[in-house]
């Protein structure tokens, strides 16, 4: 039997969050690939063996599936929310483009998964219901001055913003730097969506003025969501109500 | 019984692409509300009310929803993808601010779904792996001003790009317009790739270098994606294999 690879995305954490066509993929999985904590997520069965490895290994990752996949193992490495995302669908190309060319020739797919953006723009309204941008806030893999280049340009574009990684114990400082930089630049009281843990037992929402907003309010399982200038708060609801205008006119504030 | 309102997202087409919970509230529904060809994916059964409506009065099928809601019925409002990246959530939230004070205190809630941009990446590998952000090419609720704007800060920020609504009958020309842009100013030959009706029979994909990319390639079902200045085509697959890698060197070539 030919092996194959299957980068598959979990969603958030709510079982009722993963799609049919990935629940089937790992139904028929030999192998089972990923960061312990989404390898938790997936139940141990006869035939299956799972093989669950720290964070920041991701090309070692990567080159175990391929490898197995190689030798005839049907694998699906798991990622959190969509494996397009921020997540290890780069990953194994990248150990493709570099890796033994036979590789290549390798049954390779992506099954998209719900990510943690739109889970926790679900729960609040619609905070990215116009033009936006995902930017990762990680400064292991890239430059921090890239990092506050792409901040500026999204806050002049007036895009919604979702950022991913904000924070964690290895990087305690840059996401207060990113936030002073956005409340200076953009000089309003736009609100700030923190969502923690989206769809699971952990789950928190704080939805703060752009001002008010601190570092503390993050880390490592948080996304944040940061409105674009005409993102409106409407109160008295019964759930949070955030949403982005699906319209700008002619003559709106969007100017610069 | 009391009322609520539901905006869900039923994905790209494919039932395989369906969340359970999304399943789930649209079995316990008693009207299901949305234009035409969303509305036709869901089964009819006794009990159920479909109402379909067509393009472009998505603040009628709010208010439409509400109603319903407010006289005790369990409405649930369709989308295709996700309902809140260009969709029905913030039509519903618009319809909520401006309309009777009585529907801030209805249970709205809003279900995510895979996205058109998330399943055409996965198809064609990880071309949204690193930074990007989403614009929606339609000029019938904004400036055209303002989407060339967004489009040169997005290219000089050197984020991938998902397109949504590139081209309609009704605006042949803005397509044109927006790619001899980024031909302009990205001035390379990075991947553009083209997904239309990505899960469904309809499907197909095109990948080709920027400077050939042409207007036609594009219509109502076609979601562009169009790589970062990084992003990679590994040829010689089995299928198609695009990414934009997870890293930027510090001397990388993103500068300006």
């Amino acid at each position: 039997m030919s092996g194959w690879v299957v980068i598959a995305g979990l969603g958030p954490g709510a079982d009722a969050l993963v799609t049919p066509e990935v629940t089937a993929a790992l139904a028929e999985a030999t192998d089972i690939v990923g960061y312990i904590p989404y390898v938790a997520r997936v139940a141990p069965r006869s035939g299956l063996t799972l093989h669950a490895s720290d964070n920041r290994v991701e090309l070692d990752r990567a080159r175990h599936a391929l490898e197995m996949a190689q030798a005839g193992r049907r694998v699906v490495v798991v990622s959190s929310g969509d494996p397009g995302v921020f997540a290890m669908a780069a990953a194994v190309y990248e150990a493709v483009e570099a890796g033994d060319p036979v590789w290549r020739r390798l049954d390779i797919r992506v099954l998209p998964g719900i990510t943690a953006m739109l889970a926790a723009a679900a729960r609040v309204g619609a905070p990215l219901g116009h033009d936006f941008c995902a930017i990762n806030l990680s400064d292991n893999l890239k430059p921090w001055t890239l990092i506050e280049k792409r901040l500026r340009l999204a806050v002049e574009a007036d895009f919604a913003m979702a950022f991913y990684n904000p924070r964690s114990k290895a990087r305690p400082e840059g996401f207060g730097r990113a936030l002073a930089l956005l409340q200076e630049t953009c000089g309003d009281g736009r609100p700030v969506i923190f969502a923690r843990a989206v769809s699971t037992p952990d789950e928190s929402i704080n939805i703060v003025p752009l001002p008010d907003a601190t570092p503390d309010m993050a880390d490592m399982r948080t996304v944040v969501i940061l409105g674009a200038s005409n993102t409106t708060v409407i109160n008295g609801g019964l759930r949070p109500m955030v949403y982005t205008p699906r319209s700008v006119p002619v003559n709106g504030s969007v100017t610069g």
